[in-house]
């Protein structure tokens, strides 16, 4: 007999489950002392470099909470430096030499991630052998046009308003770049798949800053490449489009079996518009785990409620995790998703 | 004969107008070189709180560009300080006395505005005897939730967490803090409407920061009350819930004629959602301003015809001009703005 498919891959497959399964954007981090400790030793840069340190703060969070997913500890640029991209954490990515003109774009290559990013790859190896079956590994990747945002700003910013002007400026070098990033991260997802990851994400999480226009003219047909790139592969895809509240219908057409849905949105809403032919994660706000237990008991029950009772719902914050959370307000997040669906079936 | 109505307020009332009006959120500002110049020789605050100067850089875009409608150059955070903020500037509001827990909260006194802002009242003075009738004087404030997330925060931040935590944890006093600021704000535009302002706008900037939910249980509430304070006052009320789209429905609750989009929604489905009861405002993403003339003008038409026949629609970007926009660019908008619609008489 066939053993039972983990929680997390049956609600990605919207096959019915035991309980909703949970995991927590960011979950391995800063708000964890176990991490803390770590990072007291390496710098973020090594850490992400360094296949027993990034595979160790891993699984801290399952560890201590019993989480129903793991996310490999890595960041969306890692894969980029290889590209040719001048790469530093300040303590966001600084590029050294942005995008500004279109033949800047030609100096970047799609390189091989075997060669670029091997340490990732042996990261997953090492995680497939010490991780519970209960909590599948997701591989992940940055959306083309979220990569495009930090290589053309250069950094960080509010507005990123010379990503923006160059989609604007110049739609067809913006197009050439979007494509070789949907080529790198086709590349380097699939890399991971072969090392071993059971799920693969891609974060968009600058997907909110373009109107449905544009999304649908430069973010969309780029992320639908990435997937394109996939296939084959016997893995649920998660899209998601941060913030993209306003981008539902043409995000459920990057080709992903979840979307990833912010806390703006209720979930009830985000299903009347995506249908059900994708599961959905998410979507508590990361400030409710501020509140007394109580409330965040409320606001728990209030997502499970807007997910309802059909299948295909994964647990999750609607943003990454603050740094500043108590972990204890987590611990009582992932019981009560467990206690309060449990034998639900859906 | 009475002469026609400009056609700002026009179109804030949804009557018919012979060319759609357009201004430009933050149109005086760093992107114009006679406001810069004028900041040469005095900083930010000081520039607030001296009336020929505020007049003088109100006035400015409205000279060079023909615009529809001027807006009093002033900050959201203006009437606070004499609530007893401890504000300065660096370049954004830094509070340096932020409110952390529920007693801090009974510090704050609601103000008589003409003794803590008679800056502000003698600005708009000036400004009706310069200003040409074509361009009337809209007055602002910042709506409760949004100030609240600075004072609780003490300035900018990326997640405002310290804010949102402070929603979760301590209701009570949030909904204590959000009614006093908007008793504030009521008083405060009741004030510049005394003093000659012919429209009122209520920023909420940090709207969409919250879910349905949570706007729903605290800032609506709020910003209602002080739109609630205005009754009797025969003045557009324009309210605009920044990243709100998926809070229209309550927002157009709020009590303005006018609610302001920004570009994330496209304006057809903004109205399918607020219904015809009220008029629309935007929506340029102020990206578009960075392209070649032919695309900005395909991006000015887009807005246009989002926008459709029906009347009740003013002109404006999705949010605020970028400071290294070119002037030309705004020029161009304006001048299309004009010529592609005369003769609508929508």
């Amino acid at each position: 007999m066939r053993r039972p498919e983990p929680p997390f891959l049956a609600a990605c497959r919207r096959n019915p489950v035991p309980f909703t399964p949970v995991w927590i954007m960011r979950q391995a981090g800063r708000y964890l002392p176990e991490y803390r400790k770590v990072r007291e030793k390496v710098d973020f840069l090594t850490l992400t470099k360094t296949p027993e340190l990034a595979a160790e703060v891993t699984i801290q969070p399952v560890r201590r909470f019993g989480l129903d997913a793991a996310i490999l500890f890595s960041d969306i640029m890692t894969p980029v430096e290889g590209m040719g991209v001048d790469l530093e954490f300040d303590p966001g990515p600084v590029i050294g030499n942005p995008i500004r003109r279109p033949e800047d774009v030609d100096r970047l290559r799609v390189a091989d991630p075997r060669e670029t990013v091997p340490f990732v790859l042996e990261a997953i190896e090492i995680l497939r052998r010490e991780l519970p079956e209960s909590a599948p590994l997701i591989g992940f990747a940055g959306a083309p046009w979220t990569l495009f945002c930090y290589l053309v700003e250069g950094g960080g910013s509010k507005t990123f308003i010379k990503a923006k002007s160059f989609l604007f400026a110049e739609p067809d070098s913006a197009r050439v770049l979007l494509n070789r990033l949907a080529e790198m991260m086709a590349a380097y997802l699939r890399a991971q798949a072969e090392a071993g990851v059971q799920a693969l994400m891609v974060f968009d999480s600058w997907a909110g800053l373009l109107s449905p226009y544009e999304f649908r003219s430069f973010a969309l047909p780029a992320v639908r490449r990435t997937f394109e790139g996939l296939r084959g592969l016997d893995l649920p895809l998660i899209y998601f489009p941060n913030q993209g509240s306003t981008l539902l219908e043409d995000a459920k057409l990057a080709g992903a079996d979840v979307l990833g849905i912010d806390w703006r949105l209720p979930l009830s809403r985000a299903r009347a518009v995506v249908g059900s032919e994708v599961a959905v994660q998410g979507n508590l706000d990361p400030a409710a785990l501020f509140a007394p237990r109580d409330a965040l008991g409320t606001q728990i029950r209030s997502v499970l409620r807007e997910a309802g009772p059909e299948p295909g719902h994964i647990f999750n914050l609607g943003h990454g995790i603050e740094r500043t959370t108590d972990p204890d307000a987590v611990a009582f997040l992932v019981d009560r998703v467990h206690e309060w669906t449990e034998g639900n079936g859906g």
